[in-house]
């Protein structure tokens, strides 16, 4: 059909599934950047709010949402004929919800995860688990990540993040759509390395909000983004990552990001704990979902696995569980209780438990070049 | 001469040059680490406050220095029998202050810099210039860096920092000095990189306080603070420095901690010239000297000589030289304002100016794992 010469050339047909803070966002990104985007919600009256009133009060309150972006609330229309299919929905029900997704599938679509977690009884990747249930390719499956905290993008501030595949032409296909006038997309094929990034920096985020809660200023605070930045790396690697995919936007980028922001459910998570509140009460307070807490258990026993030491993550377990207080993890982290004189020269204390040990590990590990980096790896 | 079983023994004699917030916070560590302390203040008030008070409203309002903590105006009477001298006078008036201390200095006394600057006529590090003034050997010197917000660490919130000589003996040394129940001193090889991490920090940093104040959020922050570390690091390397140094304390902890930090002078300098201030009423409304300001002009022409390029760090000279409006940072950085046909898969921009060129190979480079390394250097 011809159109006039003032007419825009209407953009590919993409679906994002899920309408909470960062589903809504990104479907704004891709109608900002001219995609024919239809947005499913899965509760009736969210879908509505968003088609007719261009709002999501409940998660973007005040975000005016573009006039073209369609809402639905059944999974077949949103589906139907779109070419790449983005999802946001919690993710421990990825799984579920690709299975209802599947028999409406476009059969050459492409699936971008835009999850950052790992499935809780498998402890597989948001990836992993949709190259499990979906019966595509490889190569059509994509994932992004960055330091990309919505509401700030919904605000339109500048923003670069990470679109991965393990097929270029998947990757630039899906940064071409994902892109705009706020909104920059890179593109990599470490899949791995982007997700892990994703995933690890929300430990570290509550480890730092555990810290803020306690107390403690930003001299503490930088030095566990620093060393959590190599346990983040450590731990990566160890699974097939590629270690400069952790110094980038999706792995030091991202943790910034999130250590950062008063926004950052990890971090206000981790600073109700450090506060003194317990996990119960903490996830009662919390409206959302929060992907570090629930990251922990499954990334220390994947890191077991591997042989990888974690020690700040182990700490945020402990002060989980309700066996180490907040105010203790910085300073097992960067002071000594024992007298100066039991304290040799290379700052090996004498005896103390294991946890101790762990950590002095991990010190001495520092100590070289004043702290081992991402990229010096086997 | 015996003493009793509850006695101290006292501690080694050091001296510390210098008592603006640096220099008084690190003579109250030492302090506080059992040695014995004399504090040089330029001003006889000054001194006489710190002796008597033990105060030093001026630069460190509300800390209670140690007891113990003796302060003097006489150069002499402060240098003499100080097996270390840890200075923290203003960078440019490093060479002047050497040359009146060399006649009062112990023959074998140790010379720590606690200084992040460069020489403004020479661009020499603080470490040279002390090489060049005074006549001892390098393995006699030693510098001191990390994520040390000054007023942090004088609240005694938990702190690690870097202790840096060529001489392995020497750093340790100084480090078992310079340590405390709140603050842990690691030690390293790496001069030149501990150094320049030091002084480059400030100039991303000004660049986040420009970003700063012209509005924009953690994504566009942590994007430069992601990007302005592989600046840091292509350059120290150029100059011979290890890439793991900017990775650790001295490098990402220190940028992470100064970007952070509303004590920040480089970060409030850049605040202001973001809101909009020119740069003399900035210089005239910071009350202390501001390196990152200084060390712009002489790192551009360092990094030009090696033919490193700089991206952030030129435009932040752009904006102080009133040639760069300061919102513009972040846009040249993280979107682009070319129609979407002209912009090509891989992110070129057809045309535009060199600044875009360079910026854009700048973001080519972080393309690659979705960011290059600070240790993926040949």
């Amino acid at each position: 059909m011809a159109r006039g010469a003032g007419r825009r050339v209407p953009g590919k047909r993409v679906a994002v599934l899920g309408a909470g803070s960062w589903g809504t966002t990104f479907a704004k990104i891709l109608a900002d950047g001219g995609a024919d985007v239809v947005l499913w919600a899965r509760r009736p009256e969210l879908a509505r709010e968003i088609q007719e009133a261009k709002r999501n009060s409940d998660y973007l309150p005040g975000i005016n949402l573009p006039i073209g972006l369609r809402a639905t609330s059944r999974l077949d229309l949103a589906l139907a004929g779109a070419e790449q299919v983005y999802i946001s929905v919690p993710s421990q029900t990825l799984r579920q919800n690709l299975i209802a997704a599947e028999p409406h599938l476009h059969a050459e679509a492409t699936i971008v995860s835009l999850m950052k977690g790992v499935e809780k009884p498998t402890g597989h990747r948001m990836s992993e688990v949709i190259a499990e249930v979906l019966p595509i390719a490889e190569s059509k499956i994509a994932v992004i990540s960055g330091p990309n905290l919505a509401l700030e993008i919904a605000r339109e501030q500048p923003t670069a993040a990470v679109v991965s595949s393990t097929s270029m032409e998947t990757a630039q296909s899906v940064a071409s759509v994902s892109r705009n006038r706020y909104f920059h997309s890179f593109v990599n094929t470490d899949v791995i390395g982007t997700e892990f990034g994703g995933v690890l920096k929300n430990l570290i985020a509550v480890a730092i909000g555990i810290v803020d809660g306690a107390g403690y200023g930003e001299n503490t605070k930088a030095s566990i983004i620093t060393r959590g930045l190599v346990e983040m790396t450590d731990f990566a690697v160890a699974y097939g990552a590629h270690p400069d995919t952790l110094s980038g936007l999706a792995g030091l980028g991202d943790l910034i990001a999130t250590c950062q922001s008063p926004l950052s459910r990890n971090n206000t998570a981790g600073r109700l704990l450090g506060q003194g509140y317990k996990l119960p009460e903490v996830v009662n307070q919390m409206q959302q979902t929060t992907e570090g807490l629930a990251s922990v258990g499954p990334i220390l026993e994947l890191a077991r696995a591997k042989g990888v030491e974690m020690p700040i993550v182990e700490q945020v377990r402990q002060v989980l569980a309700g066996t180490l207080a907040p105010k203790d993890i910085a300073p097992h982290l960067t002071t000594d209780d024992e007298p100066q004189g039991e304290r040799t020269m290379d700052g090996q204390a004498q005896g103390g438990s294991a946890l101790r040990r762990a950590l002095q590990r991990a010190f001495d590990q520092l100590r070289h070049g004043g702290g081992s980096a991402p990229g010096d790896r086997p």
